[in-house]
């Protein structure tokens, strides 16, 4: 087993997760990301934890999902999912912590499953989603060649790719990030700009007054539920002017690119993709809360010096920042106060190394990529 | 995807589960068993149950078994693993269904797992092991290559072996099966007697008195809950006398062969093996339950036509009998009575071909692996 293996193992256990003897672990795993899986099993032995193993198979979800189209709804309707699947609903509730191990043999596996069928599972399992996330869990991917594929690398191109952006210091990280963290948190408007020749330009202005930022180093310490992570978000609202994401991404197995929305009274009012339009307008119609945002990010972590069509890896870029439609984070709101919600919550991505500039309450904080913090910041 | 697969599928979920819509079934996916569990989610979806699956890796579960050795037991005694694992138990509670797809990609994967720690984390899971027992559960295998390997077959050689033992008219063997059924449950007493030349004879009595056979038809409506099945079975006690098992089997990954029992007062007061007397001896020192029968079968599926190594289908071939030390089950019992408890249930394998009579009340009911009711029988 490549040595990489055993330290992401331990790093998602010791570091993301904060695993203790006698918690009772969730691990789901991937097609083909079987020795991620095996690492994490014998490192939570070693922890003295208890360990219960999902098999994260997008076939199978494909074929389950298809078999329930062949059965059908009422009237054409979509089919009717039980909206309080007994099993996966006990078992999160049950778990401490959940750690999700993406990897894969087909990005697009699922493909050929419906829209309408999509949102219709993804709506009846809110409630196994919300136990899930009342636990420590923690998303990361174990490098196999379908991603990277996706990616248009090689697989050790890949791997090293992976494990450059996972192996990292992350205390080190965690200080740096903290003080875009401390600029949001005492922040209470930010504004984007970008200017673009072939495309329409960002204005985008927001609120974060009373909205909390998370610096995502990686570990539910952090509040951070990704490995890799290495992004600062928060949770704006009242979101007005127009937005424009350059960066490609895939949405339920569509490729969608060259999004563009505009915002009023802090809802998308319109929207366009050059390709992928449908699959965009697919979540945007989920629910009520899947036209707001619930995440703005600044990605943060330099050793992610592409983009992979990963939205693990993607949002972390340095010199990138995303928006979410959808679902905010708990972590941003204050005490008992409820966030955007939706079924949903869809990252989109903006290169922000050139001609842009992010701003709080009139300051700009970072321009052209570089902060105000690091060498050759321009005010 | 071979017919073959689909077949499977729908056989196990329709007449070996018996789903119904809005039933919540676990299915856990062995390594390498990837189709059949895609051909099972496709079922359960058309069928609107709901589906969770886990990873039934032997590769994961020996890391987390080595994992806790490294972590240690007190003064040198094994692991102390939870006795209440939490998940584990909340999901098989909650569940209607568990299907168990077998098939793996190395039969001893878990070969350097010492027995110590084997027989402590069975102990620690009495309690999920119950739970899941307590759902309609079904086991069965996917054909891949390291179970064909285990029987001494080329691949497809061993898939058409397979589908030949799953694929049957199960409600014609039903039917003849019933035949045995009734000669047991009215009686009180079977005797075995087998003569070999170059072993020790078998001539072994037990009482089957107020216990009641299980026409093992590969269906839950049938209290049989493998597929294949093709077996009727009971829970006998008060065992005395000597029995001599000459087929191959594996406990816990450890050949063993030629298994001689010696029975007194219902348990065993002597044993010998030609291989693997550790692993026998290790089984019988499990609990105080697993010194005494929980099960006598007689095979009664002739497409089972060799032995492969393989519990699931050695024990169903035609000509061969199979006693079971350890755990009884509830079906052979009168309602509400305790049949023998522990947490290990060891099935072993006599061919009864050759100069051996099953005895009831003194009548013989099978002879030379003929029954009664079969042409050629001998009285």
């Amino acid at each position: 087993m490549d040595e990489r293996v055993r330290e992401h193992a331990e790093l998602l256990v010791d570091w993301s997760a904060r695993v203790e003897a006698g918690d009772d672990v969730v691990v789901s795993v991937a097609e083909d990301a079987h020795e991620l899986g095996v690492a994490v099993a014998e490192a939570l032995g070693e922890r003295e934890a208890t360990v219960t193993t999902l098999y994260g198979s997008d076939e199978v979800s494909r074929a389950y999902l298809k078999g329930a189209e062949a059965a059908g709804g009422a009237d054409d309707a979509p089919p009717a999912f039980d909206d309080d699947p007994a099993v996966d609903r006990a078992l999160f509730e049950a778990a401490d912590v959940y750690l999700r191990i993406g990897g894969g043999r087909n990005t697009t596996a699922a493909a050929d499953v419906s829209s309408e069928t999509r949102q219709a599972y993804a709506k009846a399992q809110k409630g196994v989603r919300e136990a899930r996330m009342n636990t420590d869990w923690v998303s990361t991917v174990h490098p196999t060649r379908s991603p990277a594929q996706q990616a248009g690398m090689a697989y050790e191109e890949y791997q090293d790719f992976v494990y450059d952006a996972v192996l990292r210091d992350w205390e080190a990280l965690a200080d740096e990030m903290a003080q875009l963290k401390t600029i949001l948190d005492d922040g209470d408007e930010v504004r984007i700009v970008t200017e673009r020749d072939d495309a329409p330009d960002t204005d985008v202005t927001m609120s974060i007054a009373g909205r909390t930022a998370v610096n995502s180093a990686a570990s539910v310490a952090y509040d951070s539920h990704n490995l890799p992570s290495g992004e600062v978000f928060t949770a704006p609202y009242d979101t007005t002017g127009e937005a424009f994401f350059d960066v490609p991404m895939t949405i339920d197995a569509t490729r969608v690119r060259d999004v563009h929305l505009v915002f009023e009274d802090g809802e998308v009012v319109d929207f366009a993709a050059d390709t992928g339009a449908d699959a965009l307008a697919s979540v945007l119609d989920t629910d009520a809360g899947a036209r707001r945002l619930g995440e703005l990010g600044i990605g943060m972590n330099r050793e992610i010096d592409r983009f992979t069509d990963s939205i693990l890896f993607d949002e972390k870029m340095g010199d990138t920042i995303h928006m979410a439609v959808g679902r905010a984070y708990d972590a941003c709101l204050p005490e008992g106060e409820a966030g955007n919600d939706s079924a949903v919550h869809v990252d989109m991505i903006s290169d922000v190394s050139e001609r842009s500039r992010m701003e709080v309450d009139g300051d700009v904080v970072q321009r052209n990529g570089t902060f105000r913090w690091e060498a050759g910041f321009e005010e």
